[in-house]
């Protein structure tokens, strides 16, 4: 009836990339101190987690809140078996995270599969953000680094409404082309729903063939997040990103939450019977240290609940 | 791609009983006026709902928050093609009940799964409850109400651990036996899993055969309670309860969340294509009023996010 912290679950293995470091503390707008995050990041890459990622080398006056990313890599002590990933917005963002090369292992490239959405955050087209990426994914090849691209607004866009899946693939192909291994498709506004999330994975599947892995970003928007999850697993999805206390969030809609927490997601997964390799009271643990850094009661519910005790005993 | 507030979606109809009037309410701290509550309740009834709990006949002294349970179902002015449901705990809830028998239209009475649950919960065994619910449901099919039973702990008891679903097959007949129409499953601390929830369904669909209509109780502690609705619609599950707000809790985990939320619930069934005939932004200024009434920001998400717009154009 269900099983708790299963290292290697009955149910099969799902990947677990923890994005809070990066996705979460962006979108705080209190500055955390590069030590509380060395205190954090550490105790998520001793909980299990295989993937995190840790910073993003964008612009520091862009988001002051990541300009210690340098620092962060410098200092942070690597654990083994755990895949450390870095944000690339662009060539000159890889420049300065080549500087570290060996302290990280993969990285994020990212655009919008919808036009606004793309020009609104990073003011280009798709076609003009593919050429970029298809530079950065090529030299982050030659530097050996295993290379993730996620297309954000893949189930729908706050903007322009439906985003046609024929779309996605068609962008999902140019990344594949340009030397992506993984693919992550984001829902960055919580537009997506279960039944088209249990169309859309085994359509990217069949365009982008067996050696890409296809990766769910979805946002809780409107508590839907999981059951997006649940929808992409009986799809064939086998890897998922999320936060640790249900860090980050996303300015449209205005005050809405973003990512999934990490600590649902694992929960949802172990009593489901598959296995993340993630000791899920060391993410709890995690996640009340990032509430009492940051000041404020964080979203996630398991947080609050506590991991399912199916030994209880009156 | 998703259509919205769908009156009868092309995935077919499920039945949304809104339960925020007596099991939101009724975990409220502070007391809420009878003027208040009609003002709400009057809201949700117009809002497309089809069935609707409003209060419980339990002590005064037991739950003050329900005492007003007469005056108000005196004073609400009833909706065609809304069934308003009314709690009943014992004989003597029935007998102050039907002194207003032309006011309502269902009863739900309760028991849990769980023995250590139901005893601390009414103070009796299980054999001691069903024995009093016989002649409640009894009494109440002769008075021509519909007759709902609903049994907690369902999915699993927080000081018992895991019940069997033979168990509950076996006290879920016994209820049929005695006259329910309609059988509630609660996941009362949130402890089930859509793995769980999507073998559940069919086992007790077998076992009470097709005169018994299956409702899904689900509670969103961890927050998997989307996840779990979408398990049971995919087990054939076609009727859930959920409260405006995510109003609603659980003394057990301690500070937990409880029921999922009306709006999150029918966002995710109509963009799913289900029909539930809940236009979703009336129910959505429902909860705002409530939110008002009750002086704090509620838990439900879309509450916050508002319905997806697909025809956005930026």
């Amino acid at each position: 009836m269900g099983t708790t912290d299963s290292a290697a679950g009955s149910a099969g293995w799902i990947h677990v990339r923890e994005v809070g470091p990066r996705d979460g503390f962006q979108n705080e707008p209190e500055r955390i101190s590069t030590d509380d995050k060395l205190l954090l990041v550490g105790a998520l890459m001793r909980s299990g987690v295989r993937r995190i990622e840790l910073t993003s080398f964008v612009r520091p006056d862009v988001i002051p809140q990541l300009a210690d990313g340098a620092e962060l890599l410098d200092r942070l002590e690597p654990v083994p078996g755990v895949s450390r990933s870095v944000l690339i917005p662009n060539e000159r963002g890889l420049d300065r995270a080549l500087e570290q090369r060996d302290r990280f292992d993969e990285v994020s490239v990212f655009l919008s599969a919808s036009e606004t959405h793309n020009r609104k955050n990073v003011n280009r087209s798709v076609e003009e953000s593919l050429d970029g990426l298809r530079r950065v994914l090529a030299r982050a090849g030659e530097a050996g680094l295993r290379r993730v691209a996620v297309i954000a607004t893949s189930f729908g866009c706050p903007y322009e409404g439906a985003v046609p899946v024929e779309r996605v693939a068609e962008i999902a192909r140019e990344l594949r082309d340009a030397g992506a291994e993984e693919i992550g498709f984001g829902d960055t506004t919580g537009m997506a729903n279960p039944r088209q999330v249990g169309r859309f994975f085994p359509a990217l599947a069949d365009a982008l063939g067996p050696d890409v892995e296809l990766t769910a970003h979805f946002h809780n928007t409107r508590g839907q997040g999981l059951a997006n999850v649940l929808a992409a697993l009986d799809a064939g999805c086998r890897s998922f990103e999320s936060s640790f206390g249900e860090l980050g969030g996303c300015p449209v809609p205005a005050g809405a939450t973003g990512n999934i927490a990490t600590e649902d997601l694992v929960s949802m997964l172990h009593e489901m019977g598959h296995g993340t390799g993630i000791d899920l009271p060391a993410v709890i643990a995690a996640s009340r240290e990032a509430q009492r850094v940051i000041g404020r009661p964080l979203g996630s519910h398991t947080l609050v609940a506590g991991p399912i005790d199916w030994n209880a005993r009156a």
